[in-house]
């Protein structure tokens, strides 16, 4: 201790907001070089490469093989997938003195496809994964709490590499075994759940969240096992109702209804129904939103939903992907006809507004509830009018369903598993089935069996190296410090000598030596003129699992193991301090 | 081999111009990504992770910790130092997405200045040794070389903090050794020479040369011991010659004399000495050069060498570092008065020109050969008019020296120690002794033991693992291949099985697994359909030292060593296999 390049802080950084940041800087694991940009001071590395290894050990047992690409890559092969513009201002893009365009890679999908492409032309060199960890680059908006959404961070991706769907499906299964493994063995608590691809593209997509208060995402768990993302979550859709005799829609005055429940008020003043009240999940809200398009167009789409929801924006942004999303502005209204604003809806009394033959061009997009048969109340599109009892299927019809209404607590599962329940998450591993989208656009291809050339397709698999350390020091925290699990601490064992007296020090200093020949990585605090206090409390603030103090006990050949995570301490006869330790450390 | 992430090419690649850039993308251990960026793939990686393993340790013997920093940083302490405008268009520069400056750092001196600022306060503190291996960048204005002069490479580098000048002594010795035996581990012959300290500043600096006829460095060695890079030569001054009775400077007329050897043609002509002819030796040539200085303004200087002598322009870089030094162009002089093109002198018949007390300001600085007393043929600042017998010292002075000539074989050492010889090599490694520049800039101040406040002193010392690594391929490489040393190769042996008897593959197999099992790392050619000679030419071309063939021999119990690098192949029992590849491996 009276040489490692540490220094324990006793106030919590300005900055922080997670425990694991106030932790890591507090401890002197990393210090911060720039908004979501750390440096690694030796027992942060100590515990990092300790991460990395268990990685490293789960791929080799998946029989993906390591290689490692720059973090520099020129502009072309993200030109070649649209991903250049796509990224959008989340990447850092440079030039170099001859202007060529060149970005610090946010993922490396493109130079990985190409290489397969360089070195390989059959069918006999697949299935083959291949692997890095390696630095990654992006220009986050908001980057935030520490290494968890950091600008520069290091992430293994691995890319799997085969010629029919049915390799893929064992590629894809052998990488989340692997990350079960890695989790497991990492002691991270997760969950799989049902992903949206993001700008990845693909078919299928998993994420492993490990469930977190401070998560940024949130994702539902049924009784019966389903699990999603809210993104991934699609509604359970309800039977169709037969039109029946159903009465005609009815359109009434609706002044002063400048909310869902003043107009449920009024519908139920006005138009009581006899079997029960009219609710918030009886009106049609008619959403007005913007996409812009990668070519740069600009389109507005109306999507209703029940009246009872709020629209999700980061659902709304998977259902339009890629194009960006955002409500319509008053510009946006100005430059349409046909819908008269706080009084939308798909139908007016001189017939279709919106969906099918209607009298905009307007996409109109429903949310998957709104199915034949359902009875609505809604803009009837003339100012201060709404219409009671418009009947989906009959009245009015739309271009497709959009699912970008809130997920809610109860929400039945999509599979039947009975209601949801929503808990907070943060992504600590993610497995996607990229198909061909790569290999397409950058002519992946290599010979079948028949002498003829198949496209290959692919899988992409990312752990978040740093990421994962600090929901660690996040699940493993107290009020005193760090709490590392043995398999990632940065030493097996912490001595602590106290007092003043030599043969306290020369006893210490050979119980570490002896642990050190038994292969143990032993901290040992040496430093004669600090006190007792702060070094216990710089003990537990690094977190070791095992501590050892060496103190005025030795007098009586007594030393203390003290284990951090139950804080017990446990007397042991000085003499057996060697096996005591090794003991525990070896379980 | 079956599943290795390999291919290995009959032809070499068309943008290589080294053996070690040839071979290794022709044995499948690296690809170029873009113009000075690789990557790197499973064999080339096996490498680069051994000889950063050997790095690391000789680090930790020498007492430094580990700590990581990031490649992308801030602008502002790069500011501090100077060093962001410094570099030029050396270095890659971007913006985030608020318009900040950042740059991938060439190197980390003022991050790791800043962070022991942050975490340290006091002499009691120091010595302190951090280092990293890292990804650097630099945009070469022309990468070539393969890994030699590469824009991403990845370096280790140490950064020394200490408080007196004796603790900086020890500090660069103690890297300096752990230097020696890093080369010495690698098996890279060195010569450590003085070196100039670039753009880092500082006081001392040693460069470690590898000897090789693609280096981009000369360097000069003397019998006596001396060596230096030719920058940082200096030349061993001549006595002063009294004056005594030298006759006064003789004007002539010297049409036609375009080059040095017409002008020394006409002198032997018109003023035949008694002694010995006039050489070239005996002209003083003056070249006009133009400084760029930081803040932008442009100095014309007149330097005077002897004519038989070359400018050295990266000499003169360095003598006039920081500014920029390039030949005056007609611009420039269009804007000197005084001097006549083609016949600039110090002297003219109306007197002084340059140097003290003269009719221009222009800075005249002269060769350090040129000593007070010589005598010199020189051009006599008038148009077609030249001057014999000018006495340095005498009829003319400067106002200071300059060491641009050119370094040539059999110069003497500037300490006495006989006549240089000149090689050509490429530095492997830096050591420096950076002094206070960095602290001083940055603030990095620590209390004495007098509770007195004083400036750091500091050491930069830099390995490059990418270049090392090109280099032992460089130097261990013959027309069929690599020929990798023990200590880095990818694999300890490289066991081939040829034919098509099922009973080769299962010995082949079995010998693996024994071997493993022993903690060997074998690489093992199970490719069934592919002929013994192209087997053989792979092992040449992938150079693992130790290879062993199982094929048709093994009939009569018989398998083959094959000694990569004397190419010598050895018959030995089966049965004694394993334990004859163990002696071989462990010497």
């Amino acid at each position: 201790m009276s040489k490692l390049f540490v220094r324990t802080l006793r106030e919590d950084p300005a900055d922080a907001e997670v425990a694991s940041h106030r932790l890591l800087v507090r401890a002197g694991y990393i210090r911060r070089q720039a908004p979501g940009i750390f440096a690694w001071l030796p027992l942060g590395l100590r515990v990092r490469a300790k991460v990395e290894r268990i990685v490293r050990e789960e791929m080799a047992n998946a029989g993906a093989q390591e290689v490692l690409f720059p973090g520099l890559l020129p502009r072309e092969p993200y030109e070649a997938t649209g991903r250049w513009e796509e990224y959008g201002d989340g990447i850092f893009r440079l030039k170099d003195r001859k202007d060529a365009d060149y970005l610090l890679a946010p993922t490396h999908e493109e130079v990985f496809t190409l290489m397969v492409k360089d070195l390989y032309s059959s069918y006999k060199d697949l299935p083959l994964t291949i692997f890095q960890i390696q630095d990654k680059y992006r220009d986050e908006a908001r980057p935030r709490a520490g290494l968890l959404r950091g600008r520069e961070f290091s992430m293994k991706d691995a890319y799997s590499f085969d010629w029919t769907d049915a390799g893929l499906d064992e590629s894809y299964q052998a990488q989340r075994d692997a990350y079960e493994r890695i989790f497991t063995r990492l002691g991270l608590e997760y969950v799989i759940v049902a992903a949206d691809a993001g700008a990845m593209g693909g078919s299928k997509s998993e994420e492993f969240l490990h469930p977190t208060p401070i998560g940024e995402d949130t994702f539902v768990r049924s009784p019966g096992g389903f699990t999603a993302n809210v993104e991934a979550f699609t509604t359970l859709v309800p039977e169709s109702i037969p039109f029946g005799d159903a009465p005609d829609p009815v359109v009434f005055d609706s002044p002063n209804t400048p909310t869902i429940k003043t107009l449920v008020e009024l519908a139920n003043a006005e138009q009581p129904r006899a079997d029960r009240p009219w609710t918030a999940a009886d009106t049609l809200k008619n959403v007005v939103l913007a996409l812009t398009h990668l070519d740069g167009t600009r389109e507005l789409v109306v999507v209703g939903v029940p009246g009872d929801r709020e629209v999700d924006m980061k659902r709304a942004e998977v259902q339009f992907q890629p194009a960006e999303v955002e409500p319509a502005t008053e510009a946006d209204f100005d430059r349409v006809a046909g819908l008269v604003k706080g009084y939308i809806g798909p139908w007016s009394p001189e017939g279709p507004v919106l969906g099918l033959d209607s009298a905009t061009d307007i996409r109109y997009l429903l949310d998957p509830r709104v199915v034949d048969g359902t009875a609505w109340i809604t803009g009837a599109n003339e100012y201060e009018k709404h219409v009671f009892g418009l009947i989906a299927g009959r009245d009015f019809t739309s271009d497709g369903t959009a699912e970008i209404a809130d997920v809610r607590e109860g929400d039945p599962a999509p599979d039947g598993s009975g209601p949801v329940s929503l808990d907070r998450g943060t992504e600590i591993g993610h497995v996607f089935q990229l198909g061909r989208k790569y290999a397409e656009a950058l002519g992946l291809q290599v010979l079948d069996p028949n002498g003829k050339l198949v496209t290959v397709t692919m899988g992409s698999y990312g752990i978040g190296v740093t990421r994962n350390l600090a929901l660690i020091a996040e699940a493993n925290a107290d009020d005193r410090g760090l709490v590392w699990p043995r398999a990632v601490a940065p030493f097996d064992v912490h001595i602590v000598a106290t007092g003043k007296d030599d043969a306290v020090y020369a006893a210490a200093e050979a119980l570490a030596a002896e642990l050190d020949a038994a292969g143990v990585e032993v901290l040992y605090d040496d430093r004669p003129k600090v006190s007792p206090g702060v070094k216990f409390g710089d003990a537990e603030l690094l977190g070791v699992p095992t501590i050892v103090i060496v103190g005025k006990g030795l007098a009586d050949g007594t030393i203390e193991l003290w284990d951090r995570k139950s804080g017990e301490r446990t007397p042991v006869p000085a003499a057996d301090a060697a096996s005591r330790v090794l003991a525990e450390i070896r379980g």
